[in-house]
């Protein structure tokens, strides 16, 4: 692996989406830069965040474990819940970023030496070092606060008048370097109104991504979110970010083509829809990118969220970008 | 450092006392056992033991810590305790043993790698790997129920009837190997029914210190704990571990003569008195074996337990014993 020649791949985003993209790009020899949404207040992140004042480590324990080269077991440890008492419900990774930021006083400082812990191949970098929460006021105005609300609403894809952090957060000055001095950009898979466009809502990262020199990718969604993202088309996606960004800056857009087994949809009516393809541009790139669990053994219909990419087969159609650079 | 030709130290206990010897002796090229008393079940380690069924960290963990070569940060990251919350009085490093043995199945693989995570110098062997409760009979008929009581009772130096673990426990086999194969087996300082006397409780363990061919020695403690052990003078401390042992088995008692200043003793005067020597006996090795902090700054006379040994001078004349050999 030759360092000083190896590409710059910054992904945007965080949670169960950036850790597909992660893993499969943490075994080329690339400069693999995270770049993590700081607006997670669900579950053992919420109860850190209430209880003992930390920032929120779930996504960014998710991040350090796709990017870890350590052994499975010390994978498994971070990814490890304790079920009863006090403990019940805490992740061990959680744990010990909020403890390291407790030894160390800094979130920054512990995220680095979780790092190292983990022999991670690539930066793990929160886009904000501020405490913030996601706010979202639907048309109705109702107002969701927290990450949380908005996960759980149903009632999102009737439309909503703004979405926001609070307080607006300070963008941590490492996230503009690394877009500055990114070769690629990618943004997405992900959920849209909790890990996408909340990155994009802190002061200067749209900028940044849309006057960095890198190549962006847009990784579409296999799935819709039912209540969020009802019926969405690839067009409906990129319009959300475009919004966001300030412009539509992507050089290319990734989608699967591959369909899951109808009994796997039906299955999964409950939780969303398939997402169509409505783009007729020439910078959609299309492949077959499903995970091997979606192409579906049916005795394991009653495991959540099947429908995923394979890390690998993204990693190598997102390889065959770079490799043009 | 020549592996082969190193003297297995084997230190037996667990707990603060221990602490002090391992973490003089690590900085030795021995072949350095720490053997852990399990009958912890107070604060942190018996929320754990009592929530989920694990076995008792806490000790071990402090055995860990003193062998460990890895950072200051790791240190101070494994005996970091939470504050608040379902959390609040757990320390990092009893969490991290006790999601180990949840996800390795085994408390003995999660010691071993919590051992690699740490780069300890040596091995750390739980005693038994057996559930087990302290219980103390008093001359009374009163039952003390687990070592907390234990060490919170003020009427154990009124006498007792019996002390034993609850069930018989098994010993550890590697223990036996240990104690066969050492050179040098250390007992003391630390807690006497809480520490010393739990360790030898176990099926075995008195026997295997008997007839091995290693030197042993009894390291005294400095102070006495009231309602414990007040008055002890270094004859019965001696007399107690021998009728345990089954038979005075000692080739050296280590004690220190650096008497801490008279402001100190009686700043302490609540907690216990200084353990005097009354042993006429050319097995007694004397020596100034203080910690600074006993040697007593008056600013300082607010911190709890300062009246330690002094982790190098306590090795520098175990060490002298070693080199014996």
């Amino acid at each position: 692996m030759i360092r000083a020649a190896s590409k710059k791949v910054v992904v945007v985003g965080g949670g169960t989406g950036n850790f597909v993209v992660l893993r499969g790009l943490k075994k080329y020899p690339l400069d693999l830069t995270a770049i993590v949404s700081m607006a997670d207040d669900g579950g053992s992140t919420g109860v850190l965040r209430d209880e003992l004042g930390v920032l929120p480590p779930g996504d960014v324990r998710q991040c350090l474990v796709a990017l870890s080269n350590s052994s499975r077991l010390m994978r498994s440890l971070m990814n490890y819940r304790f079920e009863n008492g006090g403990l019940g419900g805490h992740s061990f990774g959680n744990l010990l970023l909020s403890a390291l930021e407790k030894v160390t006083g800094s979130f920054e400082k512990a995220v680095e030496e979780a790092g190292k812990i983990l022999y991670i191949n690539g930066k793990v970098i929160p886009v904000t070092m501020n405490q913030v929460r996601l706010k979202m006021i639907l048309r109705d105005k109702k107002v969701l606060e927290g990450e949380r609300e908005v996960y759980l609403s149903q009632e999102i894809d009737k439309g909503y008048s703004s979405i926001y952090l609070d307080p607006y957060p300070k963008v941590n000055p490492k996230v503009i370097e690394e877009l500055d001095s990114a070769d690629l950009i990618v943004i997405g898979p992900g959920g849209l109104h909790t890990s996408l466009i909340p990155s994009l809502l802190v002061e200067g990262v749209s900028d940044a991504i849309c006057r960095s020199h890198a190549k962006k990718i847009f990784v579409l969604n296999l799935m819709n979110r039912k209540g969020q993202t009802t019926g969405f088309k690839s067009s409906h996606y990129l319009n959300e970010l475009v919004r966001f960004l300030g412009k539509d800056v992507f050089d290319h857009i990734l989608i699967n083509i591959e369909q899951p087994p109808k009994a796997l949809i039906d299955f999964y009516a409950n939780e969303g829809d398939i997402v169509e393809n409505d783009l007729d541009d020439d910078r959609v790139l299309s492949s077959n990118m499903l995970g091997s669990l979606a192409r579906a053994p049916k005795k394991d219909l009653l495991k959540r969220n099947l429908i995923r990419h394979d890390s690998n087969k993204l990693a190598q159609e997102l390889m065959k970008i770079v490799n043009s650079l």
